[in-house]
């Protein structure tokens, strides 16, 4: 019996060379991280895949070499032995390629000029290679992205019993990330978001030194890794104070709004519509414009990937078995923040909601 | 009296506009992040500064919009609102620009491509812009990276401590990692590399489910971040097994070879010079052939960075205040591995070692 993993790199091996298509394209440079790593198997923070129809090779380097021939058993290698910058000719040069597809969103200019003035190969940018592959997820890949979200649940569970007057953004943050680790997280997803009182308004705010007090909002964005795969997930909490109104106002605002995308999205709906079930609920509350962001993203190898779930690009239907987050949000300066996320997979009849902690944002102070 | 964090930012300003030489590059073009965030002081994951001698301007989008005003006062800030790809034409409109020197190292082909469709200046890629100037540390970042050396010095003097028989590679990373931050990281500079047994032949391992025993090597290659400014260490332990004799002497050689360096080394010698003087040792012991990467490198808001001690490449003379690994390493399949790296500040009589913790290797089973 085969092993099933070695059976999704060869499936998608074949998927690649798919694309290699007539006379236009004979061969594909594949260097991002996430790519590679989708193609090959191979971990590893530096390398580069060269494959044609009958070729597939792992360029590598020393520090590399023996978790190379582990992890990418499909793969030939070549060893990187001086600069690659000297040996992209005998490396591509040994292909017979006429036509090599590069990726231009990642690929440097200097990468590009070296190759084409090493080789007699004829450069092709394109924008994407193989992220539409990417996109909707197997089996193997669902279940490391469950493993992902269930951690990052079970910690924003734990969320409300550290925040307390005093404490720091900077401390709580640090606390939520032991717990991601010691309940398995390889590593995190993304360095955790912990935005207190107005630094809220600041959607991406790296925690500081300040301290929560009674009446602060405080915005927990955070995300495990597990083999690769990421997870993705937002609460807002606030430290009851003399008055909670304005923000429980506001929070159940974009509590509609989430509740909407999650009824309404569904395999067949374009990104951009999914954006607007949200999005009108907010602009007829009065605050379009401060949802200065879009509703979602893909996730998987990277944290954001395709599809967008968003009002700009292209509009392009979803499709049962994408993973995206659905994440409206409310930005005021001098004010504060609201994001509530969750994260679902996409099927025929809905989503499957992975996030299945608490929205529950009262604390006492 | 000024703010000198101020100062220092308005004389990297001056020293990039000294770059823009004659008609030759009248504006550059700048979105690699520790370049961006060397020149300008901002922090964020996203942004791109355009320099012409009049004008400093940093482009940027919702997410960092009020971060990057504090972080960057010398800037005018510009907002993306739409996808960059549609705004090149008038954020490098704007400047009057006629030559625009980019990052070939870092820009994409694809932002090339739209830029040079979007807009009339002619795009001159400069392998180099800031780099050079930011091999020689001022007082500041000496401090960061000092702090950060002396954090990672006192976690790994308590590795000893952790390592036993049945403890996993990824338990002790985990265990150095959580020491490192509850001393001050704000950040690792990389994921630490735990290497035991033969897997300590593999330079840059992942650490993962392998359990120690006696007899088995152990590399430790860790470093933390403070204010964006990295530390790098290695130490090589033991666990005592039947007998420690080809262990002993393989580390002997590799820390001779790393104390003529240490020796050795002083501003005006060439890092080639400096990576041949730990080399000859380890080839006159006959494993010349296992130290497969270069002596050392730069550190400080990358973890490599120039300058390079190594035999490859052109030979360059190595300045006061630069801030370099010494790290010489025995690698050996099916073996294992041996290295031993300190963190030192160049001066013109010899270096400053930041890098205080033991070399002990052994540890009784």
């Amino acid at each position: 019996m085969l092993d099933p993993i070695d059976d999704v790199y060869k499936t998608r091996l074949s998927s690649v060379r798919a694309l290699l298509i007539g006379p236009d394209i004979d061969a594909l440079l594949i260097g991002s991280p996430a790519n590679r790593r989708w193609i090959s198997g191979f971990t590893g923070s530096a390398g580069w895949l060269l494959i044609t129809k009958e070729i597939a090779m792992l360029a590598t380097d020393f520090r590399y070499w023996d978790q190379a021939g582990q992890e990418a058993p499909l793969f030939d290698l070549y060893k990187i032995t001086d600069q690659l910058s000297r040996e992209w000719d005998k490396f591509i040069g040994q292909s017979f390629v006429a036509y090599l597809g590069v990726e231009s969103q990642h690929l440097s200019v200097k990468n590009f000029n070296d190759i084409d003035e090493a080789t007699d190969v004829r450069l092709i940018p394109l924008k994407e290679t193989v992220e539409p592959l990417r996109e909707v997820k197997n089996s193997i890949e669902l279940d490391e992205i469950k493993r992902a979200a269930e951690i990052t649940d079970e910690v924003m569970d734990l969320a409300p019993g550290f925040i307390k007057p005093g404490v720091s953004e900077r401390e709580l943050a640090w606390k939520l990330e032991r717990e991601l680790r010691e309940r398995g997280a390889h590593s995190l997803a993304f360095s955790i978001i912990v935005a207190s009182g107005t630094n809220g308004a600041m959607a991406h705010h790296h925690p500081g030194e300040r301290k929560f007090g009674p009446g602060d909002s405080i915005i927990i964005d955070m995300g495990a890794r597990v083999n690769d795969y990421n997870s993705d997930l937002t609460r807002t909490f606030l430290i009851s104070g003399e008055s909670n109104d304005e923000f429980m106002r506001l929070y159940n605002l974009v509590l509609d709004a989430q509740q909407a995308a999650l009824t309404g999205i569904r395999a067949g709906i374009t990104g951009k519509a999914a954006d607007q079930l949200a999005r009108s609920k907010i602009e007829e509350g009065g605050y379009g414009p401060e949802f200065g962001h879009s509703l979602g993203h893909g996730i998987g190898l990277e944290v954001h990937e395709n599809p967008r779930l968003s009002s700009k690009g292209k509009p392009k239907s979803l499709l049962s078995g994408m993973v995206v987050t659905v994440e409206p949000g409310i930005y005021i300066s001098d004010w504060g923040g609201i994001r509530i996320e969750d994260l679902v997979v996409i099927n025929d009849s809905g989503v499957e909601n992975l996030s299945r902690c608490a929205k529950k944002p009262l604390i006492s102070a």
